[in-house]
């Protein structure tokens, strides 16, 4: 029988007959013999016809043929076409050329998913950002992390109730889910100690920039019996430089294409931790403007600091004040054992070590205007013993964005939402 | 400086100083000396203190001493305790006993999920299903699968309106998603060909039943350039005998402690196959009864028959019927190649080859009522050439469920969603 091999697969089947699969990506026609450009899942390969063809861009054939080198072809080898079966036809009215070298622009991308998902180099985006995911879960299974799944639908806003998509639950309203954070408490709580989630946070919110969706996937984790935030800030630099690696290893092509490149895991243990106050000094000091907050334009001049000072353009902002933190967080006098974590100008991460006693969560409540009533059954992980703990969760696709230097985020949601954008 | 060890680790570091950390699991008083059970994540281990303890069961610590043998200790090792610092105090009115041997009922665990996760028994089922998503994943990967992420907020229901939970999105009426399936085969038809996806899916159904829940997570696998269903009912017995492997090897424990046990990936491959009117045909001889339908009872018949006849507790049922069927699903005559999954004595998977010519899509849209603006982008797909594929879905507490011999689907869910249950 023969077999189908990928496109990428043609020099080690030089002479032989084998079989391709994929949609035909481009066509050239000179007469006497015609080349057309095979797609399939690993790359594109040329296939060499006798005179002209009657199929247009976007069939998908499964075609038979000898194996034979070509110094021009891609990759140095071709296949001369023997038979075509023609699996399915294609219209020839496609909204966006997807077989083009030059960039289509981010509104047409966003209004044809569907179709521009088969751009080579918009498909290569979600290739890499299923390693970000997966080196993610590696790493921390390696550091005894379990994996949980949590409900995405909610009785009650654990961060308030601004923000958040209300759902028909049976004729009750309940609310989406803008982070797993009571149930990974609660987890760590039970004794699992250590878990990570990868889900769905929704967020309600009217921003329409480059840097905000309406739905996101978020990678949470919490750990227990921790000595202080720290921890968490020495956890993440590890996994991030373990994604890194691994992104840097299965996806150097990609990196390349976007002219993209990611710091070593060596350049991440350099990343530098400076409090809140020193942030806004250091902005002060390179824009000569007072910084009273950490804008955007401060969050792109503190990781070009970074670069400069510490050769990593990654920095964590700790200490911020109790009031701009949840309740949750774990006060160190007037500020918090609290992180952000800066990449390319960009906030990646919010975490820190969370309030753990039962005594001082009820003291915490009312100076944030919170009860414990309202709080459903928040408390009660705290009641009846819960360690010392913390976490921080990633915006899988901000960081994506991040390492690709994709102008927006958008571009690293397979299917975006946004004010807009609900379908398909 | 003095490690923490696991409790599983004593055996590691006889006559050692070293950290335990964890809860207060039980205690018992002797007088001159107390015996206290410490739990952490890895298990249990004997502490011994000199005379009475001054806290309470659940109570986190943080305890130094020196490892000893003691052959009537849980795996024949306790800690001699010299310091005990307490982490968090506990209260002592637990709605259930966590560190009784005999089982809790299930309305007393549903009803007090952050407190019952701390039952060593409860949550070993997590730390197992853990396991199947991960293998799930491992194995896909290693035949090429991407991993995507796809919206559950959705504009339109592809499978019809009926059992859709309704979000406010922005003023707009919007749905959560009953399954990917739009969104993996478009996936497919990107190029992507090979596509998995773990993630929530949404039933608005009124079902009470020990098999039901109203949010889940669908383990979810689309495959182009198939042949026809029986490749996918290959892929998923190699799938779950690979499941199968990882479970048994790391969860013998929990195995053992549900008295329960996994068929070997051989007997997986033994899964018979057989048309719906057969099933129906076997149903009725071995009750005597005529089958007008499958129904739960016949599904036991069925596994009942499979284990009988083929030695595994597992049978796919094929061909069913065209109007049983979603209108995307690959027509055979009046037959569709279509199957299920069943495993003892529950449906666990639905799935088969998908309609993927565009015409075929065009004139099957009437026949159930359905057209091509009503499913908003979904045809889109199929217009620009799309390989022959399909695809199935595990409810992944479904199939922890019928691992374990668990009587409710929702002691397989961490915050089980259903009629009344919408909090924590």
């Amino acid at each position: 029988m023969i077999e189908r091999i990928l496109t990428t697969e043609l020099a080690d089947h030089q002479g032989e007959e084998i079989h391709l699969a994929g949609w035909v990506h481009r066509i050239r026609e000179l007469g006497a013999v015609s080349f057309v450009l095979l797609r399939d899942r690993s790359g594109i390969a040329q296939l060499v016809y006798d005179g002209a063809v009657d199929f247009g861009n976007e069939t998908v054939v499964r075609v038979t043929g000898t194996v034979e080198a070509n110094e021009k072809a891609p990759g140095g080898f071709e296949l001369r076409v023997t038979a075509t079966d023609v699996l399915a036809a294609a219209a020839s009215d496609l909204p966006i050329a997807v077989n083009q070298e030059s960039e289509v622009g981010i509104d047409a991308l966003l209004d044809n998913p569907i179709v521009s998902l088969r751009i080579p180099r918009v498909r290569s985006i979600f290739a890499l950002q299923a390693t970000i995911a997966q080196a993610f879960a590696n790493h921390l299974r390696s550091q005894e992390f379990t994996e949980i799944k949590s409900s995405k639908l909610i009785g009650s806003g654990t961060e308030g109730g601004t923000g958040l998509f209300t759902v028909d639950y049976f004729g009750e309203r309940v609310y989406l889910a803008q982070s797993p954070q009571f149930y990974k408490q609660a987890m760590v709580a039970s004794g699992m100690e250590r878990v990570f989630e990868i889900g769905a946070a929704y967020r309600a919110e009217k921003h329409d920039t480059p840097r905000h969706l309406n739905e996101y996937v978020s990678l949470d984790v919490e750990m227990g019996f921790i000595a202080g935030h720290e921890d968490l800030m020495d956890l993440e630099v590890g996994l991030l430089g373990a994604i890194f690696e691994e992104v840097q290893e299965r996806h150097a092509d990609t990196l390349e294409r976007f002219g993209a490149s990611v710091p070593s895991a060596e350049q991440m243990q350099k990343t530098p931790r400076i409090d809140h106050e020193e942030a806004k000094g250091i902005i002060a000091d390179r824009t000569g403007k007072k910084a009273f907050e950490i804008n955007p334009e401060g969050e792109r001049e503190l990781c070009s600091w970074a670069l400069d000072e510490h050769g990593v353009e990654a920095v964590f902002v700790t200490a911020y004040p109790r009031k701009k933190r949840p309740f949750y967080t774990y006060p160190d006098g007037i500020k918090t054992k609290s992180f952000d974590l800066l990449f390319r100008g960009l906030e990646i991460t919010t975490g820190g070590q969370r309030i753990h006693e039962y005594d001082m969560l009820l003291e915490t409540l009312p100076k944030f205007g919170l009860t414990e009533e309202g709080l459903g059954d928040y408390c009660t992980i705290f009641k009846y013993g819960c360690p010392p703990h913390g976490g921080f969760a990633i915006g899988l696709e901000r960081l994506t964005q991040q390492i690709l230097g994709l102008s927006n985020v958008k571009e690293a949601s397979l299917f975006p939402r946004d004010r807009k954008r609900v379908r398909p």
